[in-house]
């Protein structure tokens, strides 16, 4: 197996001023390539800490990738360094990232100044990998066998960029690496516990062949990824064999599965909109805006989604949404009937042919009625009003994050539903 | 000066499953109590991995802190791995982790597992910092001079827990190690890009005594933090120096500086609020419910906070809003007109004192009229309505906290002119 470090360099990760994603990022994507990631290290701009722990790195890993350090400022050495490293006697000058560098300011009225052309320089030990997203390259360091038979990837820290060069730095390492083939399929799963899950599909799980194998990625926003992946056979092999075991997979959660993409809620939501060709609205109240937030994060949500209301005054819920002054008296303003007369609400308002409601208690504090942690969820649509209650815990911003899947999948279902009669 | 290494534990970091967090949130803790963080690192639950690792960190640091690896679960490995280490001879009980443990499963309605009570049990050359907040305990080893000369800190990965202990691993750590007292001071500062801000105060900061440093800490959301520290002397001279200078740098920034607490710019624009007695509404268009769900995102909102519409299809501007279809169709709908006509629509239907709107495109694409990061910001109130263009680039995911962030900075600067006449 091929065994990887990753190596975010930089001051401003050690004094806690930024969190390191760039790690994450990368260490997923070897893993799906079957490159087992041993170990993650930061370290700060000094030329002997990168030295000494980049040649340890070096002596344990087959592959080493390092982010960050190669500003244009004084501070940002990691360059100069890796030119040492690498017994580079010099620095070349490459014309397809200076090409890109001219781009770049280009786009942005700006002129090239020397401290701009110096991004193009690299050290002469090096490959280059041009980074389309900024200016500073990708650079390529094999070390051979007899100093330490392994290959470095210095990308840059911006993680726009540094995310953007994981493609490229896959290639080169398909390219380098006797990587064995290895085909993944993930599920999207909404609405089970880790352990419930597990316990499902047992009988399923236990009777996988040897060759494949069943990962469980939680996410407290999404649900949990089920992964499967097959080693080793062709690709045409593999897709069949894979898919035959999706497909029981499927049968055996049914609507618990919600994409075989690696997926979000809202996301999905918006494809069963457009293929409907149904519209939505939403009417917040706990969730403040944060249902709308997700689904409007999804670049073409303009072709499905109308609008919202955000009624986190009672005022707002009667005056604006239109829920009778009496329903909030008689049953409470977290409740199954203002739930649903504020989807109700603003279904009729925006004319939207769906209509998503939330009203509960995100904390800190819950109410005289209901603990903290409590949410309605409504769904109006052109088969009528359902309404859902669930209940969370004590974290007013996990709270709010929770409320706002469950109600997108609570949509989710009731689309499917309709869709399917 | 102290120096400090901070050791994530647990394969799901390795695999890029989820971000590490808790490093983050310590190294920043460190470094404001004078502590240098010089490397931080990710290592698998793996026995000689963690035993290696632990031994070479506690070799070059005098503090080490650990996250993860406590769980209940048969690949937690990491208690055993530090009994091993610390030359324990076996395990003791702890009363006083018991009883929280107790607590947490009675008031879940749960009854205590074997699996529950031995999260109790510690390494016995350990001291235990009780970790209120779940059940795995803080375990403290001191080792003496003649082994590593080090101290490790083993705290729980979940990072509400992890991050709820830094007090008391701060307290312990001060009450061991001869931390020089440092005093800071920060202010929240938005409207100026880093190299403005630093050409505006030059001459302040070029004047600052040797004992005092400024640190410039920018966020894409929230602004620059700048940070004033200042080094020895006592606790009462430090304060009155540092606030000397704070005014001083106050007077130059005048309303760019928001806040003089480690802050938001929606707890800042929630206080002026409730400062004045004043609520506030808002209609958003491309912002989609990221501002509202920024406000509401503040505990105790729903003071001042009545509601919002997100109209994102022209029909709810004009029908739900009151935008007339002449000022969409002859102004265009990323327009000065429409976000005035939607900040005063929402206002008059929700009966708010103040409201703020968004109109613009957040990307991927532009329209005929406008390129993509073009937004129109709007604040209607009781001294009438007030609009302001701003124009930034391609992400739609940045466009829309930028979008955000820059009408709540507009928000807060009409308050602040409203109050001050």
């Amino acid at each position: 197996m091929i065994h990887a470090s990753i190596c975010t360099i930089g001051n401003e990760i050690l004094i806690g001023q930024i969190v390191d994603t760039n790690s994450s990022r990368l260490a997923a994507a070897l893993e799906e390539a079957g490159i087992r990631v041993t170990r993650m290290l930061s370290i700060g701009d000094d030329r002997d800490e990168i030295l000494n722990n980049l040649r340890n790195e070096l002596t344990q890993s087959d592959i080493v990738i390092t982010t960050g350090g190669l500003g244009p400022t004084k501070d940002d050495i990691t360059k100069g360094v890796l030119a040492e490293l690498s017994g580079s006697t010099g620095f070349v000058e490459h014309a397809g990232q200076l090409a890109i560098i001219h781009d770049i300011l280009h786009s942005r009225g700006l002129d090239m100044l020397a401290i701009n052309r110096a991004q193009a320089l690299v050290p002469d030990r090096c490959e280059v990998i041009e980074n389309r997203l900024g200016t500073a390259p990708i650079m390529v360091f094999r070390f051979p066998e007899d100093s330490f038979g392994a290959t470095l990837y210095a990308l840059p820290g911006v993680p726009f960029e540094a995310v953007g060069a994981i493609p490229d730095v896959m290639q080169d390492i398909r390219a380098h690496y006797p990587l064995e083939p290895i085909l993944h399929h993930s599920l999207m799963v909404y609405g089970l516990a880790e352990s419930a899950l597990s316990e499902l599909i047992a009988p399923w799980e236990d009777a996988l062949p040897a060759d494949m194998h069943l990962a469980y990625l939680p996410h407290p926003l999404t649900g949990i990824r089920l992964r499967l992946s097959i080693y080793g056979g062709s690709r045409e092999d593999q897709e069949k064999r894979v898919e035959e075991q999706i497909l029981r997979l499927k049968e055996i959660l049914g609507d618990k599965v919600y994409s075989d993409q690696d997926d979000t809620l809202e996301a999905t939501v918006g494809r069963l909109l457009k293929a409907a060709g149904k519209t939505l609205s939403a009417a917040e109240s706990c969730t403040g805006g944060e249902i709308s937030h997700l689904i409007t994060s999804v670049p073409g949500s303009s072709a499905y989604y109308l609008g919202s209301v955000t009624s986190y005054a009672v005022s707002v819920k009667e005056h604006v949404l239109g829920v009778p002054a009496e329903t909030v008296e008689t049953a409470g303003v977290v409740s199954s009937e203002v739930a649903g007369a504020m989807a109700e609400g603003v279904r009729k308002m925006t004319g939207s042919d769906y209509a998503v409601s939330t009203t509960g208690l995100a904390g800190p504090d819950g109410d005289a009625f209901n603990p903290v942690g409590t949410v309605w969820i409504g769904v109006a649509g052109p088969k009528g009003t359902k309404t859902l209650k669930k209940q969370f815990r004590h974290d007013r911003k996990r709270n709010i994050q929770r409320f706002a899947a469950e109600a997108l999948n609570f949509l989710r279902l009731t689309i499917l539903e309709d869709l399917s009669i």
